[in-house]
């Protein structure tokens, strides 16, 4: 009890601008295992949103290969050691054969940083395209071509520079061209001119494209699937004006699609880049670029040599490898399959019953439920996607929401969620969504508008506790305590 | 012996522009303990280079701390932890009080791209000022103000950008002014006129400066310690132009010094922003910012969260929370400070007897010996450093030399690198060093020159095998057949 007041004390204090889970009522998790986590007190919550503990939570065949190695060796890249030469390995046996050269880093932000500077120095262009939504990491060079980030920072201190270029973001469901005005067919063009319109501004302006990067399914934007056939002609377009292609599958790849490794690959498309995180350690900072031959040799001839401290170490590549043992022997492409056709029926009926549900997509185990106030204008329901969040985690099922209204409910399960899992989820969204029609739903204030946006998630309005759940009120009580302990 | 041959291989094939040790003959370590590693054929070498396994390798009390977390929880920082608020809480104990907001992530390179983030939204100045031969990390940003790395880029695609600035090295051996043209008082001053007259041409030309970041002591740049007051005055004349100073404490922190916890602490200064990294985790990948509350306020109010998947997750605070307490329960600060004095009193000797060291610098567990050809002159004795490295190999010492001129041989061991260690480490050198006196260098070409500085490592000359040892006979033998198979 102590503890827990404890950490909310601290956390104001230490780390002001991390983005906690449920925010205005943190959980303190203590366990996980397989797709379910436990909070302080052994309850149990069903995990739908964690991509990085992708094989599931401490499954034994990872937790059993980073030990072992880390009692024998686990020392920087600086000497041979078996274990980075097989992933390397293991891992260009799941890519097309040109993508043969490995460089092992520790995280997805490490990665596509060094996917531009390989873009870079191989192509001599300097104009970075990017989507408009993106977002691939964390670091200066990062939030630069990210929007999702830029877009929200309100000091001046941050902004786009001229070298990158936002391409509209292919939503056909709410982007600028829409499923409502044109056939699906010509959709795929007409976000394909966008990228071929920034091309051609470039060019007149004496310029070289050094790159396009884009993930191959967006999360963070809204799980957006592009139309059929638009990342392979964007990629056609790009190659032609003598840049290269990043595919960043940081938070789509490792079989989430079901059919493939790579969602790039689903969509029968052929970077030059690709680069891999998050689910790649189930949790352990790994993370890996894996390029062309020719790439690397540019790279290799700009004068310097890469080195990164912890990356490709023998612990962080034992995991890599059980991770690729584990989808492997646990079948879990397949699951994914299992599971996503599961998905797609189930949430296209409560689609069908709920006026609130706009719109489904998704694959495998990537899945999004746009929420709206009203099919006709698509109004974004963001208020009612946070009460969603908030009574899913109340009913023990741990969700999340985004895209540019944060209306947009995500679905990112660990894959070895089961087909029972997902009768669950949907029940229970089932349940909260007829809550919200039959005006259960509390009222209050519309989120505060900044620069044309509503606010991230921190600024999302308080909800009212439910004290049904003894754990709630548990967690009520000691608010309380603090304010008499601390004002 | 095959797995040997198939990793020399894929290592060309696989990652081209990695920076192995003793790249021509390279080691393939399969186990470490405490301040030894292990070769495939089991025998020892004596790590006097590894600053990442810092409290010995693979710590029994820091694994086990790793595999008890690992199985129980290992997910992304988007839930409360114990682990992450005790680590942070400890970390501040360690600093001075107004360093007190922690950020955790991966690596050093994603903290100090925070820390340039940090200085940019709270001063909402533009210029930051660096050191020459600085190395700050390998992604974009930090390449920008890395001329370690920056110098050697050869295809014009990655050039010093105008807002990064460079001052003096202030090298005393070596740099600009020198310990035989001025008194030592009168050095730090003339290095701090750098910073100085930077700030001047900052603000004429009508900007602001963001911050001044340098390590606390200059690793890659040639194990520098800086004359005395040279830093302290620094940090005081970028407050007084409104900027912050951040110290880099990746490679120089946690108790290297011996007589405290921080380099910067050792010379009584305080900075606005300290990153540190490498020897936090012993080897698996975790870093951290840690800064005033009056920064972190300044960023939380730029408008955007910041998030790292990685970044201060259990497992990785865990093992974070065990190297705080190994270096406490073992003494380690204690035994740098031992090891330190055994080191001085011996490298000294070492230079009374051999024309060849120029200079000795150093504290606790950091320490630089500058080989020169004539003493007058200080040419760089770069090839003779080469030799020495790779003669210590074969007598199972591992040391690793850097510096401008690539003579500078190293030493920054495990720190629980003993009085003994030191004693055989010197021994062995006082015999390579006699070896050279006496003529029995190999001849061969100079280095090549490119754009006025030696080559990187890389590019060392290729020295004949010794083909004493049993270890390197048997892999002269697994080149041949490499050659026999696959020419």
């Amino acid at each position: 009890m102590a503890q827990n007041l404890f950490i909310s004390i601290i956390l104001l204090k230490i780390w002001p601008s991390c983005t906690l889970f449920f925010k205005s009522d943190p959980l303190k998790i203590d366990e996980a295992s397989g797709q379910y986590m436990y909070d302080e007190k052994g309850q149990a919550y069903l995990d739908c949103i964690n991509n990085v503990c992708h094989v599931g939570h401490c499954h034994p065949t990872v937790v059993e290969a980073g030990c072992k190695q880390m009692h024998k060796l686990n020392t920087n890249s600086r000497f041979l050691h078996d274990n980075l030469v097989m992933l390397a390995q293991r891992l260009v046996e799941t890519m097309p054969p040109s993508l043969c050269m490995v460089y092992f880093v520790n995280s997805g932000s490490e990665a596509n940083d060094l996917a531009l500077r390989l873009a870079r120095h191989h192509t001599k262009g300097s104009e970075i395209i990017t989507l408009e939504r993106a977002y691939h990491g964390h670091v200066l060079s990062l939030i630069d071509l990210s929007t999702y980030k830029l877009n929200h920072i309100t000091d001046g201190m941050h902004t786009k520079p001229d070298f990158v270029h936002i391409a509209e973001c292919p939503d056909t469901y709410r982007g600028k061209y829409r499923d409502t005005d044109y056939p699906m067919k010509q959709l795929a063009d007409l976000y394909v001119g966008s990228v071929n319109d920034i091309i051609g501004k470039i060019h007149a302006a004496d310029k070289q494209v050094s790159c396009f990067i884009a993930e191959s399914m967006q999360s963070c934007g809204g799980q957006i699937l592009y139309p059929e056939g638009y990342l392979s002609k964007v990629f056609k377009s790009v190659r032609a004006a003598g840049a290269v292609n990043i595919a960043d599958e940081v938070q789509v790849g490792f079989g989430r699609v079901g059919t493939h490794m790579w969602s790039f690959d689903a969509q029968g498309c052929l970077p030059d880049i690709v680069t891999i995180g998050k689910p790649m350690g189930n949790g352990h900072p790994i993370a890996a670029v894996v390029t062309t031959r020719e790439i690397a040799a540019s790279f290799s001839a700009c004068g310097i040599e890469y080195f990164n401290t912890y990356g490709g170490n023998p612990v962080s590549c034992a995991i890599g490898l059980a991770v690729l043992d584990v989808i492997k022997n646990d079948k879990l492409m397949e699951n994914a399959l299992k599971v996503g056709k599961v998905m797609d029926a189930k949430l296209n009926e409560l689609k069908s019953s709920h006026q609130l549900v706009g719109d489904v997509r998704g694959v495998g185990m990537f899945w999004g439920l746009d929420l709206v106030k009203d099919r006709t204008s698509r109004e974004p329901a963001t208020d009612e996607a946070a009460y969603v969040v908030k009574r899913a985690k109340e009913n023990h099922v741990l969700l999340s929401r985004d895209g540019p209204h944060d209306n947009v409910i995500k679905f990112k399960a660990p894959m070895c969620f089961s087909v029972e899992n997902a009768e669950t989820l949907v029940e229970k969204l089932d349940l909260i969504f007829t809550e919200i029609a039959e005006g259960k739903m509390p009222q209050h204030s519309e989120c505060k508008v900044a620069n044309g946006k509503t606010y991230r998630r921190g600024a999302a309005p308080e909800w009212p506790k439910d004290l049904s759940l003894v754990l709630t009120q548990e967690k009520q009580t000691k608010v309380e305590k603090k304010n008499t302990r601390f004002n």
